[in-house]
């Protein structure tokens, strides 16, 4: 349940303001060049700091538990843990009280029978994000033939990234975003029909990322005000390169051998500096709501690589996967 | 791979133009009043013969090969199958040389080597989405306490359904739509953090139907251009009822009891009758093509049972699951 | 749960005195020459008709459901289908109120809450074995370099089968036997430390058939009254040749390139001509039970073909499953 | 493929010279007590220390790295961690030349293409072992009303237990033995038919363990000497209590209420501390191979803490899953 993938696959574990997180990476060739420092770039993209990010601030040190050895991957499963070092608990303490709109600190209460850890979120916590960066980052050298690349289209509907940001934080509130991401270079003939067509596989891991609301590739939620002979991308030669790319890079679940590309809607960011409503669940009644902590007004602005890493994660198992039938 | 489902699971088989497609469902409890003519409702409303869908005929009687036992379910796999009676595959022969654009011919000749079923689209077929609604019916016996209902939301960006309809059959064209789901009754707890949430696994199977391009929960892709404080659903009872439900019913990947809603967005049909432009795998060159065959016109409207049937599935599954965590 | 594989998997269904039963394979790569006359010889070898075997007599003739073109695999799911077409089953009304000692009558009973198809032992059957067979004849074709061969060892400890045989015949009583299995030619590198072994992977296959009792790799218990320096095997070349193969060709749960050697325990058959004690559900009472039906008295007869069809099973499946990694 | 379980799943990671081993548990229920102290009675029944086992010393302290939150699981991954405290690397270097006799030295060389981490066996040490222990003291907890106990039954065929080991010391040698389990307490109705048995899951985790050879249920090998009248287990009353109990428990692969039983062979150590004679992959030519090193005489002497912690493993998950199908 908290495992994905058919041969490289992952494990993830770990909690905002426990001890860290981590991912167990299974089905991942042996050697493979690996060393920590590979993961400063995507962890560093991923990071906070920038404006719109919340102010907690993590090392962010990989720790290869397992699977490397001489700085190669050795075959067998390559555990990467993050220590969390900077972890303020007391800010939490309310949410069993007041669970928070938008965040899961109502359902887990149910889903756990009280049980959770409730702190920062949990389990449930983007910091949980890091793991897939890592994975991502081990996905990636599976994939030296792509070129993988998500940006950020627009914030709150607008292309003006930073007024955005800045108006967010000016009335304390949060925004979300669109990110496109596209791939390009990968092989005809990767996916299934069922039920792991690449659409399926790729947005089951996007919908695994915390705020993600909505997927749609190619041409998307437009195709369906489109003539079928406007939308079908006609096809120019004998290695399938087609005129217009509406179907994203995929026909029937499979890979034609064009850009793979998709767009992902992200919800504003649940915790906002505004005083909000929220049930009491002492008194049942409706009371105020003032969340401290150190949160981001805008959670879209770290998703671009997470979304990069989530999409080089099924696509490195497409291509192990691939090779099987070959 | 042509698999899916944790307990409640399914696994789907055949051809278009073969013998026959069929399903087989595994982790079925027993004793679930089970027989053929429990179907018919949902078979019908998938089954061509409306205005705007392919003038195929076909009986679709399903066949209960395996797993019912005096008109209850066994416990053991439970097989259902559906011959194929009226095919014309003689249609069909052009498709190696000329590949239909929007369709699986160009990829799957790469992917199988060239063995593939090519007739009627094979194992692609949106045939095969007889397998998920059957199925659907299953799921749905287990979920007796739910309203799962979805809808034609637009066809071609307007809610004239007919009218649209009339436009593409006159075109020779074809259109595409949304699709609005809605399912009412379900308990708090449902879904995983990482990576099973409600979203992924739900956008998993929607993704395994052919011609889906989209998926968006709540208010999906317009979450996006909203504030925080008008996306935040505020929570106003101690059962988590909310006063709006811009989440769709799901909060960190767990229904949170509010209804579960989400869109998908389907294509126009790739087949139409109108000439088109494709390459010619012999030549080498572009060619005209002129799809003969019976085709919809419009996909979109044979969705609504079989978007029903994969979220049965999905909630079927989730429940089952949820078992065994109190 | 009654599916089995991560890239060559098998899932099957059916009843002994249901419709039939079938199997559906998965992961069988595109191309592979495959028509119902190559099941014959393998359904022979398990048929009944011999001496010591059940005097039901069964057509056993595959029907493609799915997945071959022209006589050859498509990628597609794969279904053999076999009909059931000489059924007694008012032999078998009185399992419900006396449970048949060695059966699965009475837990069948308790797991299903009553539902099951009791009929001739309905999904425990020792037909589902036909399903087992048919999926080893796809998957010897995966492994076209490997000789696989089981052979019949003793029954109830001797080498003299037909006297055994005629023995227990005589008795109106039944026998088991041991029966061995070697494939040679297989490729070092084969399985995986934790959790899937050769050892592991095999075992979980063979425990699948009915009345199997014990398993033992090499030199197996025998193992455990040797010394370590008689029980190592000497690596004698470059290529790992060993000059002995207690080790029954694993090593660390791997393939090391010299003959893959097991031993099967199979019990004897449990249903038995003479008069049994067995408890009366109804009274409560221990009563005198006469199975009447058509049984086996000696169900290894029929096991080397089968022991062989879920080994190969298991090693094609680490056949593909090693194109990942390489 | 380094992960087990379909509902209380492992996923076990780490190396007998790396940074320790480590072992994430999913699916395991909120709510249940579990704090660092629970471990230490299984794993100082595990530990070297006992004459016969390895001089080498670890702490074998189990650090939780996620999943529990003041003493009890949050239903989120449970991850536990063993650093590797007492390591001599040096010792090692020569495998890579010289493969140790019995050992995975050679197969993991071939395997993993010269990438693996050779140090002390790494990931196909006994020392995996550790976090096999540490997932049974948690599914022992989800199965408080069982009573599972292995113990030796023999070692070198004995039950003169010291008397063997001061022998195996003396003649810097190794020994091996059986192991007999038993579990009590197992309610009607756990297991499936096909593919997972009782038999065949508890044989896939036992064969997981490095050294074991051989499994057998009941009366296992010497069933097959026996008349079907022998063996047949007696039921005698509505519960299904029977007055024998050939069948180990499990009849049809499913539990049938009586006690669960069954032995397990295990090898002799692989090291042993007499001169052998190896293959040298530089020259090709056999040599002598002292191995040296730290190591059991008698790995069998660990083992009864390590089958019952995968039987419990098993029949956690069995006891779980039974719960989707009421």
């Amino acid at each position: 349940m908290n495992r994905w993938g058919r041969i490289f696959s992952a494990t993830i574990f770990g909690e905002s303001h426990g001890r860290g997180v981590g991912v167990v990476i299974d089905g991942c060739p042996a050697g493979i060049s690996l060393k920590e420092a590979d993961f400063h770039e995507d962890l560093n993209r991923r990071k906070a700091g920038k404006k719109g990010t919340t102010p907690r601030r993590e090392e962010d040190s990989p720790i290869l538990l397992s699977g490397v050895f001489n700085d190669k991957t050795t075959g067998a499963p390559l555990t990467i843990w993050f220590e969390n070092t900077n972890v303020r608990s007391k800010d939490y303490s309310t949410v069993l009280k007041q669970p928070r709109p938008g965040h899961a600190d109502f359902v887990a209460q149910e889903k756990y029978s009280g049980f959770q850890d409730y702190r920062g979120g949990g389990h449930f916590s983007g910091r949980l994000t890091l793991a897939l960066v890592a994975a991502g980052v081990v996905a990636k050298k599976i994939l030296p033939e792509l070129q993988i690349v998500a940006e950020i289209e627009t914030l709150k509907g607008s292309t003006a990234i930073e007024t955005v940001i800045e108006e967010a934080i000016r009335e304390k509130d949060s925004v979300g975003g669109i990110i496109s991401c596209k791939a390009r270079g990968i092989l005809i003939g990767w996916g299934e029909p069922f039920f792991d067509s690449v659409e399926a596989v790729i947005s089951h891991l996007v919908f695994s990322i915390p705020a993600v609301k909505g997927i749609e590739f190619g041409t998307g939620f437009n195709a369906a005000t489109l003539w079928g002979s406007e939308h079908n991308d006609l096809i120019e030669n004998v290695e399938g390169k087609t005129v217009t790319n509406h179907s994203g890079g995929v026909n029937g679940g499979i890979t034609n051998g064009n850009t793979l590309s998709f767009k992902v809607a992200v919800k504003p960011t649940s915790s906002i500096g505004k005083v909000q409503k929220t049930v009491n669940l002492e008194s049942g009644e409706t009371d105020d709501l003032q969340i401290k902590g150190r949160h981001d007004v805008c959670i879209a602005l770290r998703m671009p690589v997470i979304i990069e890493a989530v999409t080089a994660m099924a696509l490195a198992d497409f291509k192990l996967l691939r090779k099987t039938q070959l």
